[in-house]
């Protein structure tokens, strides 16, 4: 006998906090089965889930090969055939960089229902944290999220018109190619000057994080002082952080310091280690 | 004698769904002497506020002159020098379209604490409950939002760019001028055929839903059909959505449907009054 099919909930993690994670995602987690999780997500998510859940870890990590995806929809497609409830994780927005849609075509196409969750993408959790507004009345009106991490000869942003919108740009999985985004999009209208953040780690207690030009942003990632999973933040409203005015731009904040009031809107944290790690030489704005 | 000087929580609500809110601001939520609330905000939020907290009225109603903004801002820094903890809270996402820079700028200037708490900007929600994936490795690897309400004679998006660039489109507050943004994007290379929704009421029970060409979305807008605050999806990924070959493209979903499985992957629910409302006339493509 067939048992009745399951159910699958797509489900965004947020950034990394977890406590940025949606009521409903919290929610729904009690109800799974199967958990499938993606390597980036915060393993506390798991604290939700009921104790008898099956945990699977399915995540790529950067630079493995992506052969995986069609295996990881091959195995949602087959728990849910089995009746029971799975809930996938992604870090961030299940539908913002995260291949989503993919998952959600395969299981559409065997018949299975899947619901989306919707989570906070680090785009947009990040510069909430540095108080950087992505959009302003007189700076910017519209805002860009692209992919730095385009497959070779696949589709890639078109970072001319990107550069000529006038659009707060944030860069996903940029960190590689970072170089020549940057050189591309300074061909096309964005100053060398332009304000510029990039963030490590973001919402996470070990995030860190730089505030400089574009032009001095590239010879830093150049020089390899950030590592992934970085995101990159593009754009004049980047100077109307609070801590874009600090004489030290490189600042390392604890995303959770509202919870013990060392944060100040004024004078943001800068741990001794994160000031010797980030140097003087690059303090030149 | 001086008190001590408050704090402000600038909070993103999310998009209408009280269970798209994050467990952080539900938190937070219950250290607020006083909460200004904006118009759009769900009621609902106020059930993690404490009872004896004082909320008051600020939002903006569309059309109303936006004088008001100052004076919110005066009103923040002045509770706040009184001592106050203060939740300051916004619909979506405080930086997304949603003033909070001008907030962050006028606090900061005063010297008072701000901590920003992101929220599920509906441009992130709609799509993902409607399961259109905002970015697609084949499709489309970048994505803008932009505002249809720019003041008159200020800064505009430039809708040339954004529609060279290949990003999927997702438009705020764009029914009023929703003919002439699209009449542009279609001078510059978007085809009149491109896939499109509309969401009116994202993530409310009370959510109303049209996935249409372009062209014909036109038609609908200016024939009067969706009200504020609707959100538009314009790019091929829309067509990735399990609704898009639903037989009628004019859909109603019930947001909380997870609750009571009445939503399927295949089946989305269609209430009769829904597809009264919506007509026969529109099932054209």
């Amino acid at each position: 006998m067939m048992k009745q099919a399951g159910k699958v909930y797509l489900i965004g993690a947020g950034p990394g906090d977890i406590e940025l994670l949606t009521l409903k995602a919290a929610r729904v987690l009690q109800e799974a089965d199967v958990i499938l999780m993606d390597n980036l997500v915060n393993r506390e998510i798991l604290s939700y889930a009921r104790p008898d859940a099956t945990v699977i870890e399915v995540g790529k990590r950067g630079g493995k090969p992506s052969s995986s995806q069609e295996a990881i929809n091959n195995q949602l497609v087959t728990l849910a055939l089995e009746g029971k409830c799975v809930a996938r994780i992604k870090g961030g927005d299940p539908f913002v960089f995260g291949r989503g849609g993919e998952e959600v075509g395969a299981l559409t196409e065997a018949g299975i229902e899947v619901t989306v969750i919707p989570g906070i993408t680090s785009g947009i959790a990040v510069p909430g944290i540095l108080r950087i507004p992505l959009t302003h009345r007189y700076l910017s009106q519209s805002v860009v999220f692209a992919t730095g991490s385009s497959r070779e000869g696949g589709m890639q942003p078109n970072w001319r018109a990107i550069a000529e919108s006038g659009s707060t740009i944030v860069l996903y999985m940029a960190l590689t190619h970072f170089e020549e985004i940057a050189r591309q999009l300074m061909a096309h209208g964005v100053s060398p000057e332009c304000p510029c953040a990039a963030v490590q780690d973001g919402t996470l207690a070990r995030q860190s994080t730089m505030l400089v030009p574009l032009v001095d942003m590239v010879s830093l990632v150049t020089a390899g002082r950030m590592k992934s999973p970085t995101i990159f933040v593009i754009g004049e409203v980047v100077a109307q952080s609070p801590l874009w005015n600090e004489s030290e731009p490189q600042v390392t904040l604890d995303s959770n310091s509202d919870r013990n009031g060392r944060e100040s809107g004024r004078k943001p944290a800068l741990p001794g280690a994160a000031a010797a790690r980030t140097g003087k030489e690059t303090a030149h704005r």
